[in-house]
């Protein structure tokens, strides 16, 4: 691919930036955005840098009818010494192109996209907040455009990024959530979209979260759509439990989607010599095991909240509350060290923080 | 629910209409719309009729990002007599508002939005085409609207009515067509959102659809997401068999969307005395029917092609040619009856039609 040169407009209008001690997820965005067009012969094209602005499509545009969406999340964080870190970003540009192929929606050069976002972080870099917890939740998303009724991928898309300044997800520090699991609804299921990030995985998870929430519980921990049994993911993050000495994670399949979280727990759950294993974990096993004394930690991960412990799990209304509801020693370690390699204060062991210049 | 006054605004600026001969599916639209807006606290509110014209939103907005959506289909005739009929529309909207409660949207009223469907029609009766086999195609639809990151269900919501003129859906009469059984792809399980007419699960069914194409087939028949053993729909209709005398059709379930022309196939059956019965089918017991010479017909029922005789079955590289690959005696009646009543040429013996009043 020949490298395309991104236009910048800057916008002329800028926004009062929120107050970085009240900031909440995703409602504030900042002075502007990134975007791609893609029609069928020229393929994606006109990468620029615009003013934050609305979508103008016809009442007939696909991304109204029939879901074929994708989007990543990431955040950008202000280091001590003033650097902008990204954390990871090729990994969910990767997985971007991974949703794009599942959805039947062109792939795009990772490279472009990568450009494309630190030039927006470059003319959007004062909106990145530096309290402790805080950063800036980068959004990627692709829509299809094309005014038409028919059930087919679109012949035209729209590539965006637009960025939120967002607080810390827990005002003080990690705190474990109650979780309920779900045996009634599916989130997904091998055969299905749950590997990708498409809306409808999100749509299908609000039924659930809804009995959760009016039964008590922060979130549903999802079982596998074809026995009913085996565990998957807990809301729309990773699950982690250390059982016995080990820590166990479900192992990826179709309808897990891989978080770049997850991912980098492993790795450094690996590197401290902790053992772990990626395997189907059933939750009578887990039952079973809290029943023999054994069950020591659970959390969830992600990149909202990092690492978030679970303190109490309830299934087919047997509740058992896990390391008397306190965060785990390793869920801890493992916030810690993260949010740390994030932030730029502790060593990046892996090479996982890509710095972004700015001029 | 109080009645509400629907707003109408013409158009000053009429398109110019399609040649009816040369119609095709979904990208041709009317001159106005019927809309009505959603916001927590005021309810479904703002009913009105307005020039087609292009939406506006937040790049945030919740329908870019996480697939609430939900929608339906069915079509406007212009009978013999000069007549505007309707087919079962009331079966459409309490559909749509079972689809609302499973996607966690507000239910909206349905007579409201008949009302609206009526007055649309009104407004743009002249584009209800009258050559034969041709119809106003109706896409009723609703987006969430509200501008958050968060995964939850949208405070904002627009419902919209858009109107396409259709050709005849076969060129030629009804002509039966090839389906490749997908075992690897799944479109909806228990639990999931496949009973409800939601974006994802017509995003899901693209990667299958690509492949069958590419092999050579117009559409996909589902199995079951649990077992890929038991037969659910096939493309986006229903689908029935007639074996040994009997005619067979999936019965209803979590992951199969109700069809409004398979409940009508259902009641002309049973008005026949045609044998009829809707019970688990499995692929296999289809293909083994075959074999010993049973199976007469098969055919999907949906609003776009009222009836689609299947002429040829492919199921892990095994090919069975279905009554010759022509259109059989059930298929070719059913065909003939429904599209008559919808075009007010036959008896409407269950009184399934309604007329809109033109002044």
């Amino acid at each position: 691919m020949t490298e395309q040169t991104i236009e910048i407009n800057l916008s002329n209008n800028k926004k009062e930036k929120p107050n970085p001690d009240q900031l909440s997820f995703g409602k504030v965005f900042t002075d502007h955005m990134f975007t791609v067009s893609y029609s069928e012969g020229k393929g994606w094209h006109e990468p620029k840098v615009t003013p934050y602005q609305p979508i103008t499509l016809d009442p007939a545009s696909m991304v109204f009818h029939y879901g074929q969406t994708v989007f990543e999340g990431l955040k950008a964080y202000l280091a001590n010494d003033g650097r902008i870190l990204l954390f990871r970003p090729k990994k969910n540009l990767e997985r971007l192109n991974l949703s794009n192929q599942r959805l039947c929606i062109p792939t795009i050069d990772e490279e472009l996209v990568l450009s494309g976002l630190k030039k927006l972080l470059e003319v959007d870099k004062e909106w990145i907040p530096n309290a402790p917890g805080t950063s800036l939740y980068i959004r990627p998303f692709i829509i299809p455009t094309e005014a038409f009724l028919g059930v087919a991928p679109s012949n035209h898309y729209q590539f965006m990024i637009i960025l939120s300044p967002v607080g810390s997800y827990y005002k003080e520090g990690i705190n474990p959530v109650k979780i309920y699991v779900e045996d009634q609804y599916v989130r997904a299921v091998s055969g299905g979209t749950g590997k990708a990030k498409t809306g409808g995985n999100y749509a299908a998870s609000l039924k659930a979260q809804e009995g959760a929430t009016s039964r008590g519980f922060s979130q549903v921990l999802w079982l596998d759509g074809v026995e009913k049994k085996y565990i998957e993911e807990v809301g729309s993050m990773n699950i982690f439990f250390k059982i016995n000495g080990e820590v166990v994670t479900p192992a990826l399949n179709e309808s897990i989607l891989e978080g770049v979280t997850r991912n980098s727990v492993l790795q450094l759950l690996k590197y401290w010599e902790i053992p772990v294993s990626e395997r189907k974990i059933s939750i009578e096993e887990v039952f079973e095991s809290y029943s023999k004394g054994l069950v020591e930690e659970a959390f969830g991960t992600g990149t909202a909240a990092v690492i978030s412990p679970v303190g109490e799990l309830s299934w087919r209304g047997e509740n058992i509350v896990i390391n008397n509801g306190e965060t785990g020693t390793i869920a801890k370690k493992l916030y810690d060290t993260l949010t740390g390699i994030q932030k730029g204060d502790v060593t990046d062991y892996f090479d996982w923080t890509i710095s972004v210049d700015v001029k």
